[in-house]
Protein backbone atom coordinates (compact mmCIF):
# COMPACT_ATOMS: atom_id res chain seq x y z
CA UNK A 1 0.00 0.00 0.00
CA UNK A 2 1.15 3.65 -0.80
CA UNK A 3 1.84 5.79 2.20
CA UNK A 4 -0.89 8.24 3.59
CA UNK A 5 -0.22 11.87 3.74
CA UNK A 6 -1.31 14.00 6.75
CA UNK A 7 -0.13 17.77 7.50
CA UNK A 8 -0.43 18.54 11.06
CA UNK A 9 -0.47 22.42 11.53
CA UNK A 10 -0.93 25.69 13.82
CA UNK A 11 -4.35 27.06 12.50
CA UNK A 12 -5.05 27.24 8.61
CA UNK A 13 -1.18 26.83 7.70
CA UNK A 14 -1.66 23.04 6.75
CA UNK A 15 -4.31 23.83 4.82
CA UNK A 16 -2.99 26.44 2.36
CA UNK A 17 0.03 24.82 1.47
CA UNK A 18 -1.81 22.03 0.39
CA UNK A 19 -4.02 23.60 -1.39
CA UNK A 20 -0.79 25.71 -2.81
CA UNK A 21 1.04 22.29 -3.89
CA UNK A 22 -2.39 20.57 -5.25
CA UNK A 23 -2.78 24.20 -7.48
CA UNK A 24 0.82 23.48 -8.71
CA UNK A 25 1.41 19.61 -9.32
CA UNK A 26 -2.63 19.34 -10.16
CA UNK A 27 -3.16 16.71 -8.15
CA UNK A 28 -6.03 16.51 -5.82
CA UNK A 29 -5.65 13.72 -3.58
CA UNK A 30 -3.73 11.42 -1.34
CA UNK A 31 -3.03 13.90 1.51
CA UNK A 32 -5.13 15.49 4.20
CA UNK A 33 -4.64 18.45 6.26
CA UNK A 34 -5.24 19.20 10.35
CA UNK A 35 -4.68 22.43 12.08
CA UNK A 36 -4.30 23.20 15.71
CA UNK A 37 -6.58 26.62 16.58
CA UNK A 38 -6.87 28.74 19.70
CA UNK A 39 -10.58 27.96 20.28
CA UNK A 40 -10.19 24.37 20.15
CA UNK A 41 -10.23 22.56 23.22
CA UNK A 42 -6.64 20.19 24.04
CA UNK A 43 -9.20 16.94 24.19
CA UNK A 44 -10.86 18.20 21.09
CA UNK A 45 -7.41 18.77 18.77
CA UNK A 46 -6.45 15.78 20.23
CA UNK A 47 -9.11 13.26 19.22
CA UNK A 48 -9.67 14.85 15.93
CA UNK A 49 -5.88 13.76 15.33
CA UNK A 50 -6.46 10.30 16.73
CA UNK A 51 -9.44 9.36 14.68
CA UNK A 52 -7.87 10.87 11.48
CA UNK A 53 -4.42 8.92 12.54
CA UNK A 54 -6.74 5.28 13.06
CA UNK A 55 -8.68 5.97 9.47
CA UNK A 56 -5.50 6.43 7.24
CA UNK A 57 -3.02 3.84 9.08
CA UNK A 58 -5.87 1.15 8.99
CA UNK A 59 -5.26 1.61 5.17
CA UNK A 60 -1.44 1.17 5.51
CA UNK A 61 1.54 3.88 7.03
CA UNK A 62 1.27 7.17 7.48
CA UNK A 63 3.53 10.02 7.25
CA UNK A 64 2.63 12.95 9.37
CA UNK A 65 4.11 16.27 8.10
CA UNK A 66 4.43 18.80 10.65
CA UNK A 67 4.90 22.82 10.58
CA UNK A 68 7.80 22.58 13.70
CA UNK A 69 9.59 20.43 16.22
CA UNK A 70 8.24 21.93 19.46
CA UNK A 71 4.76 23.20 18.94
CA UNK A 72 1.83 21.45 20.09
CA UNK A 73 0.79 19.47 16.74
CA UNK A 74 4.68 18.12 16.52
CA UNK A 75 4.24 17.59 20.39
CA UNK A 76 0.77 15.56 19.89
CA UNK A 77 1.91 13.83 16.48
CA UNK A 78 5.45 12.55 18.49
CA UNK A 79 3.10 11.48 21.62
CA UNK A 80 0.74 9.37 19.69
CA UNK A 81 2.96 6.96 17.16
CA UNK A 82 1.63 4.00 15.79
CA UNK A 83 4.77 1.83 15.75
CA UNK A 84 6.15 0.52 12.96
CA UNK A 85 3.57 2.35 10.31
CA UNK A 86 4.20 5.85 11.42
CA UNK A 87 7.17 8.57 10.47
CA UNK A 88 7.19 12.18 11.55
CA UNK A 89 9.09 14.88 9.40
CA UNK A 90 8.78 18.32 11.16
CA UNK A 91 9.32 22.14 9.29
CA UNK A 92 7.22 20.90 6.56
CA UNK A 93 7.64 23.72 3.94
CA UNK A 94 6.13 23.88 -0.22
CA UNK A 95 9.18 22.42 -1.40
CA UNK A 96 9.06 19.64 0.74
CA UNK A 97 5.20 18.41 0.37
CA UNK A 98 5.48 18.83 -3.44
CA UNK A 99 8.32 16.19 -3.16
CA UNK A 100 5.89 13.99 -1.04
CA UNK A 101 3.27 14.66 -3.60
CA UNK A 102 5.39 13.46 -6.16
CA UNK A 103 7.20 10.43 -4.53
CA UNK A 104 4.15 8.41 -2.60
CA UNK A 105 3.05 7.11 -5.40
CA UNK A 106 5.92 5.58 -5.92
CA UNK A 107 8.30 5.22 -3.06
CA UNK A 108 6.19 2.43 -1.01
CA UNK A 109 8.31 2.51 2.50
CA UNK A 110 7.08 4.68 4.81
CA UNK A 111 10.69 5.09 6.12
CA UNK A 112 12.25 5.75 3.04
CA UNK A 113 9.77 8.38 2.12
CA UNK A 114 10.50 10.32 5.31
CA UNK A 115 13.97 10.17 4.18
CA UNK A 116 13.41 11.45 0.88
CA UNK A 117 10.95 14.65 2.11
CA UNK A 118 13.13 15.59 5.03
CA UNK A 119 16.14 15.74 2.48
CA UNK A 120 14.24 18.10 0.47
CA UNK A 121 12.90 20.18 3.09
CA UNK A 122 16.82 21.00 4.20
CA UNK A 123 18.10 20.99 0.46
CA UNK A 124 15.09 23.67 -0.29
CA UNK A 125 16.25 26.41 2.07
CA UNK A 126 18.91 28.30 0.32
CA UNK A 127 20.26 31.55 1.03
CA UNK A 128 19.67 32.14 -2.69
CA UNK A 129 22.29 35.36 -3.26
CA UNK A 130 25.28 33.77 -0.86
CA UNK A 131 24.90 30.34 -2.44
CA UNK A 132 23.90 30.94 -6.25
CA UNK A 133 26.25 33.55 -6.52
CA UNK A 134 23.90 36.06 -7.61
CA UNK B 1 18.64 50.30 10.60
CA UNK B 2 16.98 46.48 11.24
CA UNK B 3 16.31 44.78 7.99
CA UNK B 4 12.37 44.61 7.27
CA UNK B 5 11.17 41.03 6.01
CA UNK B 6 8.80 40.76 3.29
CA UNK B 7 7.19 36.79 2.45
CA UNK B 8 6.35 36.69 -0.64
CA UNK B 9 4.26 33.15 -1.93
CA UNK B 10 2.08 31.18 -4.24
CA UNK B 11 -1.61 32.01 -2.43
CA UNK B 12 -2.24 32.31 0.70
CA UNK B 13 0.57 30.68 2.28
CA UNK B 14 2.50 34.12 3.25
CA UNK B 15 -0.41 35.41 5.34
CA UNK B 16 -0.91 32.16 6.66
CA UNK B 17 2.30 31.64 7.66
CA UNK B 18 2.22 35.21 9.16
CA UNK B 19 -0.60 35.05 11.01
CA UNK B 20 0.89 31.54 13.22
CA UNK B 21 4.22 33.08 13.52
CA UNK B 22 2.86 36.54 15.11
CA UNK B 23 0.51 34.09 17.40
CA UNK B 24 3.38 32.73 18.35
CA UNK B 25 5.69 35.00 18.71
CA UNK B 26 3.49 37.80 20.41
CA UNK B 27 5.06 39.77 17.95
CA UNK B 28 2.71 42.35 15.55
CA UNK B 29 4.65 43.59 13.36
CA UNK B 30 8.18 44.13 11.18
CA UNK B 31 7.34 41.35 8.72
CA UNK B 32 4.53 41.91 5.42
CA UNK B 33 3.27 38.68 3.25
CA UNK B 34 2.41 39.07 -0.19
CA UNK B 35 0.79 36.54 -2.38
CA UNK B 36 0.45 35.88 -6.53
CA UNK B 37 -3.05 34.30 -7.01
CA UNK B 38 -3.97 32.89 -10.59
CA UNK B 39 -6.74 35.33 -11.14
CA UNK B 40 -3.73 38.32 -11.33
CA UNK B 41 -2.40 39.11 -14.18
CA UNK B 42 1.10 39.04 -14.50
CA UNK B 43 2.05 42.45 -14.73
CA UNK B 44 -0.25 43.71 -11.35
CA UNK B 45 1.63 40.69 -9.58
CA UNK B 46 4.94 42.49 -10.47
CA UNK B 47 3.92 45.85 -10.25
CA UNK B 48 2.56 45.25 -6.42
CA UNK B 49 5.76 43.46 -5.71
CA UNK B 50 7.53 46.80 -7.12
CA UNK B 51 5.83 48.92 -4.75
CA UNK B 52 6.06 47.04 -1.96
CA UNK B 53 9.97 46.49 -2.30
CA UNK B 54 10.60 50.24 -2.86
CA UNK B 55 8.81 50.95 0.19
CA UNK B 56 10.70 48.58 2.14
CA UNK B 57 14.36 48.76 0.95
CA UNK B 58 13.31 52.75 0.76
CA UNK B 59 13.77 52.46 5.26
CA UNK B 60 17.06 50.33 4.76
CA UNK B 61 17.60 46.88 4.07
CA UNK B 62 15.34 44.01 3.07
CA UNK B 63 14.98 40.13 3.58
CA UNK B 64 12.45 38.81 0.97
CA UNK B 65 11.77 34.96 2.05
CA UNK B 66 10.18 32.82 -0.24
CA UNK B 67 8.32 29.71 -0.78
CA UNK B 68 10.19 27.67 -3.34
CA UNK B 69 12.94 28.39 -5.78
CA UNK B 70 11.48 28.10 -9.09
CA UNK B 71 8.03 29.17 -8.50
CA UNK B 72 6.58 32.94 -9.57
CA UNK B 73 7.64 34.58 -6.38
CA UNK B 74 10.86 33.55 -6.35
CA UNK B 75 11.45 34.09 -9.80
CA UNK B 76 9.73 37.64 -9.43
CA UNK B 77 12.15 38.21 -6.78
CA UNK B 78 15.60 36.92 -8.34
CA UNK B 79 15.11 39.24 -11.18
CA UNK B 80 14.30 42.59 -9.02
CA UNK B 81 17.05 42.39 -7.33
CA UNK B 82 18.02 45.51 -5.39
CA UNK B 83 21.85 45.62 -5.01
CA UNK B 84 23.29 45.49 -1.80
CA UNK B 85 20.64 46.02 0.13
CA UNK B 86 18.02 42.99 -0.80
CA UNK B 87 18.98 39.11 0.16
CA UNK B 88 16.14 36.01 -0.54
CA UNK B 89 16.06 33.01 0.89
CA UNK B 90 13.69 30.38 -0.58
CA UNK B 91 11.79 27.72 0.90
CA UNK B 92 10.05 29.62 3.77
CA UNK B 93 8.57 27.26 6.68
CA UNK B 94 7.24 28.38 9.95
CA UNK B 95 10.51 27.19 12.01
CA UNK B 96 12.60 29.92 9.78
CA UNK B 97 9.83 32.38 10.35
CA UNK B 98 9.87 32.94 13.53
CA UNK B 99 14.05 32.52 14.05
CA UNK B 100 13.66 35.72 11.35
CA UNK B 101 11.02 37.46 13.67
CA UNK B 102 13.17 37.01 16.26
CA UNK B 103 16.64 38.30 15.41
CA UNK B 104 15.39 40.98 13.05
CA UNK B 105 16.28 43.39 16.01
CA UNK B 106 19.68 42.18 16.35
CA UNK B 107 21.08 40.97 13.37
CA UNK B 108 21.16 44.20 11.38
CA UNK B 109 23.21 43.32 8.69
CA UNK B 110 20.76 41.53 6.22
CA UNK B 111 23.13 39.06 4.87
CA UNK B 112 24.24 37.86 7.81
CA UNK B 113 20.44 37.74 8.80
CA UNK B 114 19.97 35.95 5.22
CA UNK B 115 22.27 33.16 6.54
CA UNK B 116 20.86 32.95 10.28
CA UNK B 117 17.87 32.50 8.60
CA UNK B 118 18.41 29.90 5.69
CA UNK B 119 20.19 27.72 8.10
CA UNK B 120 17.33 27.50 10.81
CA UNK B 121 15.23 26.77 8.04
CA UNK B 122 17.54 23.48 7.38
CA UNK B 123 17.73 22.67 10.74
CA UNK B 124 14.41 22.25 11.36
CA UNK B 125 13.28 19.98 8.42
CA UNK B 126 14.15 16.58 10.83
CA UNK B 127 12.95 13.21 9.92
CA UNK B 128 11.95 13.17 13.33
CA UNK B 129 11.79 9.09 14.30
CA UNK B 130 15.16 8.71 12.64
CA UNK B 131 16.95 11.48 13.62
CA UNK B 132 15.82 11.84 17.25
CA UNK B 133 15.73 7.58 17.71
CA UNK B 134 11.82 7.62 18.50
Amino acid sequence: MKPRILIFSHGGLAEELLKVAYDITGKKSGVEALGVYRCQSAESVKSRFSETVERLVREGSLLVLTDMLGGTPSNITMRNLVSGRMEVVSGVNLPMLIVALQKKDTVSDVKELASVVSRAGRRSCIDCRKEMGV
